[in-house]
């Protein structure tokens, strides 16, 4: 079956079916658009957030990771725009009070029927009487300290972007880094949505993955192609394929008014192209601006040229949600097996929640025993599940809708011959292993470069 | 140099010198106890947060994890009791309108003098005027959706637990698990203190890690034993001396009233002894307070023995950035070495930020590729960094401050011997070793059980 009939009604149904994610609040009747993310959900997205976390810190030399607090001083929102700028123009109805975003009623044909409109003649729907738009702030407001007053104001953040820049200076000297030089931070962010949707794609509460890379301003065109080359190929490494994975070049007239540069990296989910993840040139309109707001110098001075520059700032900011649902969308598969469906997840060893599932082919002859030997030899190398429950082939279709890569079967010839079945989850091949070879055998697999199986198909 | 002069001030100052942790929003003038955590700080909490799910997750079979929403429907807090009673007695002035914790100014002799009261009498100050205590509430308050009202509140939670317990039946069906099981959580809560202080000891942003351990009511007194003993044992395997690490039994006044028993994990920190985690058996509170504001039925059906029964819950609950804290308290040491003061963190090697520093003794003659070299051979295996900068004492120096086990020098012999000098941090001895044999040497050392060596001085 091929990517183009995944739908996201399945996702979703086996994200909920597996506990992968799953509707907040539910027995509350839900808080809209808010997901909570169960057990094999919190080992993917840990896996989603350390593979970044990889490509940033372990692999390079260049760039330093931070963990800035959601509540910062509100100033920090004046500087950079969000308090005047982040906004969305609604409308409002004079007779029922309901809130429309203005875009959205514009294209409708026929208007929206008000509730509380009366009808002069029956079965006649009265149109909402909607004022003006105005403007709308998106970040979420509250009170910090005792008392409630405007001077207690502080927001969530709508980005992690603006705690790196204000901390520019520190790390930099801590760091004792120069320009070209990132700071990476990963964390949740909070934006007062009007019409969130489509699942974990928009959120009111979501977790960013930004790193913002300040270079000298002359060298800002070269770190801008290749933040986009690298973080396009950060996707197709860890298994997303090429087919459903673009680079567009924001036109003109979508470019903020700050940026000399932005594309963004689309993935092909059901509902189409959208965007996982934007890499923007912004130019030194941030240092700038929050310079001016806090009246602390924010620049580079080399001591060997004795040059003092407002370092250029390349941003690639991705969403730790979208992307996990950009990978369980990728690699979802249905296929015939043995005249039944089989649904599996094709997922990237290294992203797959479990590494490898231990099961006893029977609950008894002592093969339970060894089979939870073989957990402990496994579980300090890699996430390493037991299970004993129910006829075997149902156990290895459980172990496929999570997308667990590699399964251990212990039979009646373990005990006599310490080997197993090693039964792969995309050729659902088995090889016959020795017990004490598994745990090399597996590090080898989990290391060795991977490509999607769907790509062959 | 013993524990007990480490003072609270010289972990600060070294926090900031070396950007582990240090004051957020600092260009605004910062957020009055709020921090963000530089480079070092980032690696030194997401290795101590690992460690607790390697305990919770990776070492046992009976616990799932779960990263439930920072915004929950309101109805969670009123089942949970925080709407009516997460609050502080609070008094005002009626002349400035300041507000003070009611237990505060009881203690105080003379009173707080009113900065706009009049004084009648030259240099007299006349003390504030003020109210009667009244309750307020310490949960942050906002408003989802576009429109503010009564119908749009929603609090930041001031716990992580209460979405443990919303999700109880969800996750046990997922997960196919029964009675004694437990749900593991780390995220970040708020709680709007009055007196936030003492560094990161006490923030209104904070991040907690718990887990809610359901368990049939006859098995409750014998699981409440086993958790006190196993997180008190997490903190001493991590290298926390024993003697500055102890077990509090709640008196029955301070017991909750839905509490047969809480202890506490306390550390000797230089602000005395104060709470790093508490494990308290919860009884059936949570779950019987959700089922019946919820009308769901929150329970266990043993399907072999037909019982049903709401499971007991007990319930460790620790802090990160406290054991943070502690893990740099008790860390910390001063010694003098030729003649001079050396500031060292004697942290166990896992939780360390960085494990193995590279250094080239000369920034030419080839060191600094060789050295280069051994960095892609270490850095996939452990966190590793190139130090190039300065004489190799100051080099040696910096990572004694930032708590680095491990120093590798490349120097003359190198080039042709292919070996490298292996400083230890503790013992500041150096060996002679190949570089081939680094990789594995070092995997090695990192593996193997570990006791600080402050136990021996």
């Amino acid at each position: 079956m091929s990517a183009d009939v995944v739908t996201m009604d399945k996702i979703v149904a086996l994200c909920k079916r597996r506990g992968f994610i799953f509707a907040s609040s539910e027995i509350y009747g839900g808080l809209g658009s808010t997901y909570d993310y169960g057990h094999y959900g919190v080992l993917l997205k840990t896996n989603v957030k350390n593979e970044w976390w990889r490509a940033m810190l372990q692999e390079r030399d260049d760039i330093v990771a931070l963990d800035s607090a959601i509540l910062q001083h509100p100033d920090v929102w004046k500087a950079s725009g969000h308090l005047a700028g982040f906004t969305d123009p609604m409308v409002d109805c004079r007779t029922c009070k309901a809130r429309f975003r203005a875009d959205h009623i514009a294209e409708r044909q026929p208007g929206i029927v008000c509730p509380k409109k009366p009808s002069k003649l029956p079965g006649e729907g009265p149109d909402c009487d909607l004022t003006e738009a105005r403007d709308f702030n998106l970040m979420f407001k509250t009170n910090v300290g005792p008392v409630e007053s405007t001077s207690s104001v502080a927001y969530l953040r709508p980005e992690t972007a603006q705690g790196i820049f204000i901390n520019f200076k520190n790390v930099m000297s801590f760091a004792r880094k120069k320009p070209p030089f990132g700071i990476a931070q990963v964390g949740k962010s909070f934006r007062n949505e009007i019409t969130p949707g489509n699942f974990i794609f928009r959120t009111r509460e979501f977790e960013q993955m930004e790193m913002e890379f300040f270079v000298p301003p002359s060298e800002a065109p070269h770190w801008y192609e290749t933040w986009k080359q690298e973080r396009f190929d950060w996707y197709t490494r860890l298994g997303i394929r090429p087919a459903g994975l673009r680079l567009r070049e924001h036109d003109a007239d979508e470019l903020s008014h700050y940026s000399s540069g932005t594309a963004d990296v689309e993935y092909l989910f059901p509902i189409g192209w959208s965007e996982l993840e934007g890499i923007a040139n912004r130019g030194d309109f941030d240092l700038s601006a929050h310079a001016a707001e806090s009246r602390t110098k924010l620049e580079y001075f080399d001591p060997g040229s004795g040059e003092r520059y407002v370092p250029h700032v390349i941003e690639p900011a991705a969403g730790a949600d979208r992307a996990t649902l950009a990978f369980l969308v990728d690699a979802y598969d249905e296929e015939q097996v043995d005249g039944e469906l089989r649904t599996v997840l094709k997922l990237h060893p290294r992203l797959a929640p479990v590494k490898v599932a231990v099961l006893p082919l029977v609950k008894k002859d002592g093969q339970p025993e060894v089979a939870k030997e073989i957990v402990q030899a496994l579980r300090g190398l890699m996430q390493t599940e037991y299970d004993e429950g129910g006829a075997i082939g149902k156990r290895y279709r459980r172990q496929d809708e999570i997308g667990t890569p590699w399964c251990v079967t212990v039979d009646h010839e373990t005990l006599t011959e310490r080997t197993v079945t090693l039964r792969d989850r995309d050729s659902m091949t088995q090889e016959r292993v020795a017990i004490d070879a598994l745990p090399a055998l597996l590090a080898g697999k989990l290391a060795a470069p991977w490509s999607s199986p769907k790509l062959a198909a």
